[in-house]
């Protein structure tokens, strides 16, 4: 074997915890498959004294960070936030120490910035953790994926919203009902506004369509609507056309550029992505030659996500035994980023109206006028003097869509439109 | 750009004209992610004017294999079968050559002496094609999954019977009619023998077992039975039970070894594997820390599969450009394959017996005396003295159902076992 491995672990939360036990726990097994003995030699903290999910050894916690990483030949960042963790990994990257990383939100941010720092110092940088905790997505993408053209990737990438959408499917709750169940029960926050606003799976988004794509983009890039507009009524509307609504992370091509959007989607049931419930995640990549897969599994956890770094962690140490250069992420090209209103597709759009004669035929006119047919209407009227109207369209522009709407909305007979969502075909 | 890259092709059938098209007509983007010029120097077939899926340049069509292969960098056999295929790829990684393969009846059988040419020669030996046709699976259990244990695999890993089964399950077909339809949709070869016997799948569970484990093991220890033997009815008593039968391919650890099986087995409809239809494969991986995980697509396929093909040589041609060993497989320990005769689970069993009194306590004693107990009984009588029954077990040892079926197969009463089928818990 050769010389010893010395790992710095930054963060000792739900996930750092879990990775410091893996490391401490299962060394042997590490060793071996690495080839060379690994040492955590210490886990960062804010407060050495605080609670943990796993203790280790008292002596391994420290509060001097940039200590530790200059310490260590690997280091392990799982604290999550901005700062410091960008200024860490950059001090472990321009030593040429390699980086694992589980921070979506910095690698959807700055992850350009890292990665230049990566390169140009011969250090190796992995973050497969960051994207669906534990289902191998980016590799794949990256290495597996790369003599294809990938076209989609459709994502379920947030355990905390699908679950929402889940029990509102299942058990007819409403959002704040669903909202509180899952509260309730750990999988979301008090706080809850990065899961159900779309940018939690909108830093995912950015990280896939970047390696999908073999192009750079930051979360800037992503169009976002979370899912707090989502009604039981859109729900159960969606369910007798045969749909099921979940929050999506679509990556695809959108002529010469790339679109990426995180929104509430009507799926088919019949879709591989519409069997995934609770909070488990999946995603969904269309390719060229390759066809259609689909990766499923836990999106978040300690445990699950520890999985992820430990795997980067041994393949990039690996290398480091072996000696060479390590494979850089990807040779990347020019794409850009583009706007929604080139997207084609369906629309599920809920309107409440005034109950009279007349007010269906001026809504079909206005779609028609503006270049959009429609699939299916549904109309459903309470005792009150309105009704609720249910229109899918065929496919049709995003731009177009939008005028349509708006001039439906100055219609004296629309009281309200409750929800404009867009339908995935498979 | 550095060097061009020299690619040999061996075979020209459905899979590798694919290959040979994508090198051609996608050599620019493959160019660009290598970071090296690619060159297709030729294709060695056995008939330079036979008619082909995609048809390259007839300058490019040789039947001296051996020359291409001394002429090339990297060489690609997708001929299938054991002879010629070893000798060349031998030839190849002997001379340092790095060597792409599709081949999973060579890899199941000689993948030890394969890899150690490679490790011999520095060279490097890639295979994902081998398994599950497109899926990413062999390089998420080798790289992603490293710092993690798997515990067991369960893999629908030959599209031929799961379109058969699906069909026997979603129409109430005969196994003969469902392999007819297959055959009539080149689904299913003149002779089905390799698909239906299990012995495609065997060499896949072989090849996947030996990555999940980090261990050696060769279609010798796959123990494997087909799907010839099952039956409309053991379809239909599966489904009223709740269950559907899919012809898995199980590894799991076993003790301090490890089983590796093929065999018809029942798994819940509630079971993300149920839902995978047609002639698609899917591969559902279960570990200490990451949990559960599937992979999910098409299994079969020229395109399909030289996507994969194109995935390992773009990643093995990025090293070769930037230099520096390949990281061998993995570090691989001792395991042994064990035997049936401990493997515990549940059992469907199905007989035909005389229909008069005690017949069922009789069966229940010889049970319980073999310390199985009994979870679900069913009987239904036609009208010629006879009764069909179905006993689903709690959990068994293999050896002990396997003594008292022998005990229930010489009472004079009952007329035939028709199945004994493996259940698979989640």
């Amino acid at each position: 074997m050769t010389e010893k491995i010395k790992v710095a672990l930054l963060g000792a939360g739900n996930v750092g915890s879990q990775a410091a036990r893996i490391l401490v726990e299962d060394n042997a097994t590490l060793a071996e498959r690495i080839g060379a003995p690994v040492e955590l030699i210490g886990i960062a903290v804010r407060d050495t004294q605080a609670a943990r999910h796993w203790d280790a050894d008292p002596a391994l916690y420290t509060t001097d960070a940039d200590a530790l990483i200059d310490a260590a030949d690997v280091v392990i960042e799982l604290t999550g936030g901005i700062e410091p963790a960008r200024t860490r990994i950059l001090r472990a990257l321009q030593a040429g120490k390699s980086v694992v990383s589980g921070n979506k939100a910095l690698l959807a941010k700055h992850g350009v910035e890292l990665q230049a720092a990566a390169d140009a110092s011969g250090a190796q940088l992995s973050y497969e953790a960051a994207v669906a905790g534990a289902i191998p997505i980016l590799r794949p993408l990256r290495d597996s994926l790369a003599g294809d053209r990938v076209t989609r990737v459709l994502g379920i990438m947030n355990g905390t919203t699908n679950y929402i959408l889940d029990q509102m499917d299942t058990t007819g709750a409403s959002f704040a009902d669903a909202l509180k169940d899952a509260q309730d029960l750990g999988y979301a926050e008090a706080d809850p506004t990065a899961d159900v606003e779309g940018h939690d799976a909108a830093s995912k988004a950015a990280i896939v369509a970047s390696l999908a794509f073999h192009a750079d983009f930051t979360i800037d890039d992503v169009h976002v609507e979370g899912i707090t507009g989502v009604s039981a009524e859109d729900v159960a509307a969606a369910e007798a056309d045969g749909y099921v609504i979940k929050l999506l992370a679509v990556c695809e091509r959108d002529g010469e550029g790339v679109n990426i959007r995180v929104n509430p989607t009507l799926i088919p049931r019949s879709h591989p992505l519409a069997g995934v419930h609770g909070a488990f995640n999946a995603v969904f990549v269309q390719a060229e030659n390759a066809g259609e897969l689909m990766f499923y599994g836990p999106g978040a956890g300690g445990a699950p996500t520890a999985s992820a770094v430990l795997g980067d962690f041994v393949s990039l140490a690996r290398r480091l035994v072996l000696g060479g250069p390590g494979v850089p992420d990807t040779s990347y090209v020019q794409l850009q980023a583009t706007g929604l209103g080139n997207i084609v597709s369906r629309y599920s759009v809920g309107l409440l109206v005034e109950d009279k004669l007349g007010v269906l035929s001026n809504l079909t006119r206005i779609l028609t006028e503006h270049g959009i047919s429609v699939e299916s209407l549904r109309q459903s009227s309470p005792e009150d003097g309105t009704a609720m109207i249910r229109i899918v369209t065929h496919s049709a522009k995003d731009s177009d869509l939008r005028r349509a709407i708006a001039v439906i909305d100055g219609l004296d007979t629309v009281r309200e439109i409750t929800s404009v969502i867009r339908v995935e075909n498979n």
